[in-house]
Parts: structure tokens; sequence; C-alpha cells
């Protein structure tokens, strides 16, 4: 019913498998995926545009004085952003947009739409999203300390989200990442054309009745 | 996530074919069926405890004294009215419950149950609302003149919904309010017992290693 297309952000538990499950949905349902950009090289196997759009520091700064970005931030060395164009132009299509995004930048956008819908993905408890973390087994004990304290400090951010996934089971996650994206382009507020529709329609088609 | 069961209101235009979409609901996805009592006499075919819980003028009203509905109503000469107990009970048992009523029931139980998800089942469009009218082939102009004033006088309620699902293929409507019901029980606000117990795991597991 509702032209305008759905901002979808997307916010996870560091080691909760949200890339994954961000891609299989925008794969599997064909949503608009939002692809930041960054100043930081390219790691091996990185595409340009699909993981990243790969910018220099000078290109990144200019596209910031234009109001290039609807969120950036600079973490380390090295600035990541939001391109706003591609996002506007998506939703004026009419296409509903994923954004996978940390939780500070999750709340900037909220700000400027506050349409956007927000979905956070945890663990079904926290001894899983340990052992994820574990599973990895690329980490030594004190980064992974790190990572459940950051675990510990985002558990404050989760109720500023419309929804919270847990990603369990991976095909059942995106399934469910679905059915959010779809019960919202039903809510009433986002649809006020159709009553409005409806009763123009229904003015008209009584009057055959009446005359 | 969430142990206690949503209550899960559905309302919607005269004709557009509520009831069918309910019943294929309930019968494939398990909810659990809100039945109301009535004092009208049954139909043939109806059956008592399925169609209605047929009661006589005696047994409402005494019903009514006891607070054992959740609303009720007198429409021409006869009682209508949602059980209160059922309701609660399956509530408490983490079952989804679903209501069929119409506008007027569906505001009284929005009152007393704040957290109660409204849906409105719509038409795509009123020529379609109209023709299925029609198509029932057993009334005449004038019936189906006053229950399109009646439509036209439902499309300003239809804002009060939190949801509106277009009927306009019956499978799709029946997958559309399952997902919007999914969505409900993933709402952050309704999963605060989760963050609570995602924060105490935490806290406990960062102990091993920080110690």
């Amino acid at each position: 019913m509702n032209k305008k297309g759905l901002l979808i952000v997307v916010s996870g538990f560091s080691g909760v498998g949200k890339g994954t499950a961000v891609k299989k949905l925008v794969s599997e349902y064909g949503y608009s995926l939002s692809v930041s950009a960054t100043t930081r090289a390219p790691r091996p196997g990185e595409v340009d545009g699909v993981d990243y759009h790969f910018k220099t520091v000078e290109e990144f700064e200019k596209l910031i004085d234009y109001n290039g970005f609807i969120e950036w931030a600079q973490y380390v060395e090295n600035y990541y952003g939001t391109p706003k164009q591609f996002v506007e132009d998506e939703l004026e299509k009419g296409n509903n947009v994923i954004l996978e995004i940390e939780v500070q930048g999750a709340m900037h956008i909220k700000e400027q739409y506050p349409d956007a819908v927000l979905i956070f993905i945890t663990a079904p408890n926290a001894v899983t999203l340990k052992d994820r973390l574990f599973g990895r087994g690329t980490e030594d004990a004190k980064v992974i300390g790190k990572r459940l304290k950051r675990a510990y400090e985002e558990t404050d951010d989760m109720m500023h989200y419309d929804y919270l996934v847990v990603n369990d089971d991976l095909d059942k996650c995106v399934q469910d990442l679905h059915a959010v994206i779809t019960a919202e382009s039903f809510k009433s507020d986002r649809n006020s054309e159709h009553i409005n529709i409806m009763k123009s329609e229904l003015t008209d088609i009584r009057k055959e009745f009446i005359s």
C-alpha cells in the first residue's frame, strides 16, 4: 500500500553473526543494502563498492563538507560513514534499505529518520555469545574479554531498538527479520494514504446507491 | 524470548473476508481463538463453543455481574461479549490469543489491555469491497447501500488500529497476519527480561576473564 521504502537499521552484539544474517536477508528478499564508505585500506578479498566504498581521506572529508553522509564517525585513525544519496534514492523509489551499523551510528540515524526501524540482533544467551567468540579461534582471552566488555555495555542500548531478534538458527533469524520488515510496512501510520483513498472511493460509490 | 502471550484483536470491513482469514490463521499457526458469548439463537449449523458460547439472558447477565467479560454490548435485542477467563488463562500460559470483534469492542479492549495488538483487515480498494458485497448475491441494493455506509464510517476508525492488512489474496493475507504477530513478539519493550538476563549473565562470564 505505502509507496515510500523503509529504512531498516540492523545492529547486534559483536560475534552474533549479524553480517551473515544481513547478507542472506538481502540476497533472499531483494532488499537494497547500503554500503558504508571508509578510508581504511581494503583487506585481502574485499571489493570496492561491495564490502565498502574505499575513499581517500581527502575524498571522505570533501563528502563530509558536502553533507554527503547520513552519519559518519572516526575510529582509531579511519573514517567510516553512510552515504546519503543512495539511501534517499532507494527510499524514494519505494525500496526498503538495510543498513548494518554499530549502536552509536544507529542512534544518529534514528534522530534524522524517526521513521527508521531499528533491529538489534541478540544471542539466545550469553554463554552462546561467548562460545561464538571463542569459536573463531583467532583471538586470545584478553581480546575476548574486551569483546565481552563491549557486549555488556551494548545491553544498555538494546532498549533503544524497536525489535530484538535472536540469532540462534540462521534461517529462522533471516525469516524473523523479514517478518519484522513486512509487519512494519503494514503500520497504519505508514498507510494513511490508503485510508484517504478508501474514504474517497466509498464516498463516490455510495452516490450510486443514494441517487 | 517473552513468556506472556499476545492479545491480537482483528477487525475489518463488512464483506472483507475477515472471518475466513482468522479461521485459516488459527488453524495454520495454532493460535488460540477467543469465542464470543451471545444470547441470540444459534443459526442452522452453528455449534455451541465453536461459533459462539450460546447463553440465556439470565446466564449472560449473571456473567456481567461477575465481571466475566472483557467487553460486552447489546445489539438489537441480543447480548454479545468476550469471556475474560479464557483470554487471561491463555495469555498467562504464553499463548497468543486471536479475537475477532467489531470496531467499538476493539476500542474497549485497547483501553483495558494497552499491550493488545489491533489489526484492521481492509480491501485493496473500495470497488473490490463493493463487488464482494454484491458477490454474496443475497442482499438487495438497499442492504448493500447500508453496508457501504457502514464501511465508509469505519474508515474513520482505521487509524486507531496498529496495522492495516489487505485481504486481496487469502493465503497472502494469512501470512501477513502471521508476520505481524511474529514481529510484535520481538518488540524490545516486550522483551526487557531478555535484556536483564543477558546483562546479568555477561556480568558473571566477564568475571572469568578479569580474575
